[in-house]
């Protein structure tokens, strides 16, 4: 029965395995299908219409594996790509930046937000529409930090390099009256220490993978489809490009071992 | 006639920019087509398989365009896809690993080299296999440098947290006897300065653009289609991704404005 389908979660690369760990985590009874777009990572630098273009095909692969509900656990996807898939598909499906954005809304109290993010989802301007929609009055400081995924890659989360960088990009926010930071790329969880340095300890950092978790919930309990619990619940990886460095960069990510993992092929 | 058509030039981005620099230095009356698969940079990252996939798209994209020689301006698709693509295609080429390690073998006299390149050149062992078959008795050290192409992307060549990345990659090079670094990445020649003072002032830094230029040359002489003169050079750049980023970063690696720039299709 649908109910008990797997939901369907894809992203440009491992990064979305920061969305997984939290979906895991809050709804431990669901089974899940993971898709990493790793023959074509990162989506970060990429223009809108070729992001469309890798989300059309990543869904429809997932949809050809019934999944129940769509999670596209990438920003820079989501901030391009939700209108273009609501259009083409009809299933439950939510982005990571609406329920960011909520949680952002929600945290400030000095109306001053600052969104960390990759240069295609700082251009978008998807946070930005996403917060002032909810409150216009709100200031929103978005800044593309497009070294931060090779660092998180590299694994150099607590290194003094990692620290000047994110020095440069974000130490004038602690002379700021911003009180919220959203983690607006699906990576930067691994930085939160750092950051939470930088910025100061009075600036609340909302990690969309969270927030996203609370919104699959709601999903599924609106349209009627949580797991049943009779089922077991399984987790399936699907890559793009050979598995081994996702797997490798990919357990950091999740904290556990990935298996299975499946090598597909999309597009050319 | 053929010795009129242009050169053409593939690589995943704006990298093998600097191969195109260096060969319209050396032979300014040629006509080139640069081809950058920006939709799916960087290959560095990616298995073998999927950048074979990849090259063989782009040089039938190439070949479509009529050119005369075809120059694989990427370490990484160098290191892996040569033979597939001599195996598909007669026209005649040349990678920049070859040239690179034959400029490297000239270069030592302590009969050790160190390489730098992305994790996927240094783990086909490319370098190593080009260098020892000329020289048996040569010590190849090679290094994974990820975080140097997102740094010289970003602009930061000249950076604090840049000679710390390339300390921790490389520091460890100046008590040791190698006199000669291979540049294993077209991304790496814009960061010379820096590599310069981490390995120390005696040691020989080889950038793979230039040596690959000669060899250019000396492919155009032994087929005897060296450009006539009586044609004006010119130079087209096609881009798989929309071109903003390829501009903007581009001008940085080739030193002068790119036009014009056209998107077409490859793959899916």
């Amino acid at each position: 029965m649908a109910s008990d389908q797997p939901i369907g979660i894809f992203d440009s690369g491992v990064g979305g395995l920061t969305v997984l760990k939290a979906l895991k985590r809050a709804l431990p009874k669901e089974s899940y299908i993971y898709l990493g777009d790793t023959a074509r990572v990162p989506y970060g630098t990429k223009g809108p219409s070729t992001v469309i273009r890798y989300c059309r095909e990543l869904a429809a692969q997932l949809l050809a594996r019934h999944v129940k509900m769509l999670v596209v656990a990438c920003n820079t996807a989501s901030s391009c790509a939700m209108e273009a898939l609501r259009h083409d598909f009809t299933l439950p499906m939510t982005g990571v930046i609406e329920p960011g954005a909520a949680a952002a809304v929600e945290s400030t109290k000095t109306k001053k937000i600052a969104v960390l993010a990759t240069l295609g989802t700082v251009k978008s301007g998807a946070y930005r529409h996403a917060i002032v929609a909810r409150d216009p009055a709100i200031e929103v400081d978005e800044r593309a930090c497009p070294l931060f995924v090779p660092l998180v890659e590299e694994g150099w989360t607590d290194e003094v390099a990692t620290q000047l960088i994110a020095e440069r990009y974000l130490g004038d926010l602690r002379g700021r009256p911003t009180d919220t930071v959203v983690l607006g790329c699906t990576h930067y969880p691994l930085l939160v220490p750092i950051l939470q340095r930088v910025v100061g300890h009075r600036v609340n950092i909302v990690d969309s993978a969270e927030t996203t978790a609370a919104a699959v919930r709601k999903l599924l309990t609106l349209h009627g489809i949580e797991a049943t619990g009779r089922v077991a619940p399984a987790v399936q990886y699907l890559v793009t490009d050979s598995p081994g460095r996702f797997r490798e960069v990919g357990e950091r990510f999740l904290g556990e071992p990935l298996a299975p993992i499946e090598e597909i092929r999309v597009g050319g």
